[in-house]
């Protein structure tokens, strides 16, 4: 099967950038085959592009992963190309961006700093290291190339951190935040799946979201139709995160709910 | 020749999920290739979605088209592959999306309810049937799997009907509406180059158009350059529908006209 | 290696019509690869499409290259087709949009009126171009047509120049202007690498940028790090042109910047 590349940045869709890095790609590993995953990615947001690469993960699988957003361009952060116990590759910049992906495809297994010159494209532009050094970085893994050839190991522990943390869980209630905003302007929170079975919540029971502007009761469903259109609902999502959400309606918008606000969510015992 | 899968969504461009769809049909139909028609429909917006799918439809002739606009997913609405007499096959959500372009692809010869569950992505995120239920589908045409291998045939009839109907004709008048607004500006009417020709109207000719708020004049000219600059004009469009339009400018936008409008066009015998 | 379409529009993402121009480019050459450059040029503005389109050919090279903002569509406008000495092949309107690309692509060597209407797609569509005359030139390119087959040759003074000139280096001062704005609110001017070179222009020194509305100094710095963040620079970016920018922020809006402005950039002595 030809190797698949998913390819993620914050680049927008107005200028050449993304495609100069498929040019490169396509120069040097013409076989490989790229999926967008989205370049509308805010400018410079890491938390929203390692959510966003996360969730596409939980589908993909284990390909090749090239994501680039990235403040520090030029900088002194490293370039890395990290390995999963799952078989995945993910390129991209030591900012927090690839790490909330490579736990949803079985954690980390090995680090490269990609210092091996030879693979770089020259002349090296210090404000777009996507064309000059990480797409010919995914290319050269999608054609094979070991990723020790690439550059030198680093300690798992040396990388920065992902951008958030999980939330806590608490007698009946999550201390959280809002991670992420879609599309159709429901919000999701840093809870999953896993905590929310952990809490014994079940479809059904009514769970209260409070910020410090708004606080609003819905019930837990399994899909937006469970309930009227133009209704509240939490539900978890096919990212497995649990959202909140209006049926047929803009949830953020009728709220003002947005990405970093602290929320705690409460139920009662039953 | 690779089959080929033409794609229409209103998933929009920021999230995983277009993405998450392409990953599913590369893992079962890795040498079908995907060509994107839009995936920026307005959110749950039917209408819009069945005339960009028939307006595609027009150039791509018989292949699979994948079209996901689906207020109501995880509801009772049956997930649907129609096959046309041209050969066409068209899978999404039995909802009225699929029906315009079934129409100018030979119209319908017949449907299926995709009920088959060994074709399905498990679990089924019941959020995401995109994913897990229409891609898949689509996958399962591209590799070869006959329409009826899917689920049980449905009859014709009992399909939800198409978003809109076709304008009226009377004595040098349509009442009719507008359909669509493009990214110039442009809007189309629910009239086609057939109705056009029915009321014998001809290039050169003036017609008035008249909303609740507007009424304006102008000529039907075969192109935008038949006019001059920031001038309005009538035409019929690569999409065999009739449209006004200013030459250079922003018709919507200049004359206040929205899709959904109730429209009058009238002319005066020659 | 496959052959390589490299595709920019101004037709929006919204509309049917960069797929249809895909379709014929499968039906025609299903060998062909395509990748976009972008599609989102704001409507008709030929200058942004061709410095897009300029920026594009500095990484693809020798490709063939097809590009759509055509406001005189229907009108006298020739279609073409040119050859650049390095090998590219470019197909879009006689209006200037691809005479910055074809510079960067080794300049003009053969310029063809795609007059030869056996490779047209009919009916020619008098307000698509797009799908009906310059897909299927670009898809007889990729099949291997020779240019001379598309139509009549005519000479290269004929054509209608690019939509911008190049700065005017005085002692210590560029007159020019403003011929882009990207995503991230970072400006360019219409001076080159080459230009900067001219001038004797260093890492390190203070630019001043004036407008008619704006008066800035900053440092020429080899990368956005290079300054805290929120603090302006100039830099030769990606593209080898002379920028001005905020790292991590958006200097169009923070001055008021704008394409099409006139500015003077001046310097001292060292």
């Amino acid at each position: 099967m030809r190797p698949l590349i998913a390819f993620l940045t914050d680049f927008g869709l107005t200028d050449e950038w993304v495609a100069a890095c498929k040019a490169v790609i396509w120069q040097r590993a013409p076989e490989a085959k790229v999926i967008d995953i989205t370049h509308l990615v805010p400018s410079y947001n890491v938390k929203v592009g390692a959510l966003t690469l996360r969730n596409a993960a939980l589908t993909f699988g284990a390909v090749i992963y090239l994501a680039v957003v990235d403040p520090g361009v030029g900088n002194q952060r490293r370039p890395l190309a990290l390995k999963t116990k799952d078989g995945a590759v993910l390129v991209g910049p030591d900012n927090g961006l690839l790490l909330p992906a490579a736990e949803v495809l079985g954690g980390l297994k090995q680090v490269v700093w990609l210092t091996k010159e030879e693979f770089w494209r020259f002349p090296v532009c210090p404000t777009f290291h996507g064309r000059d050094i990480f797409a010919p970085a995914a290319a050269a893994v999608a054609r094979g190339v070991a990723l020790e050839q690439l550059g030198e190991k680093v300690p798992l522990r040396s990388l920065v951190p992902a951008p958030w943390s999980w939330a806590t869980l608490k007698a009946n209630s999550f201390q959280g935040e809002i991670i992420h905003q879609d599309n159709f302007g429901t919000v999701r929170f840093n809870i999953t799946e896993a905590d929310v079975k952990k809490a014994a919540l079940r479809s059904g029971q009514t769970l209260t979201l409070a910020t410090d502007k708004t606080v609003v009761s819905a019930l837990l469903v399994p899909t937006f139709a469970a309930v009227e259109p133009q209704t509240p609902l939490f539900l978890v999502d096919s990212a497995k995160l649990l959202c909140f959400a209006i049926n047929q309606g803009n949830a953020a918008q009728t709220f003002s709910l947005k990405v970093g606000q602290k929320v705690s969510l409460t139920w009662t015992n039953r």
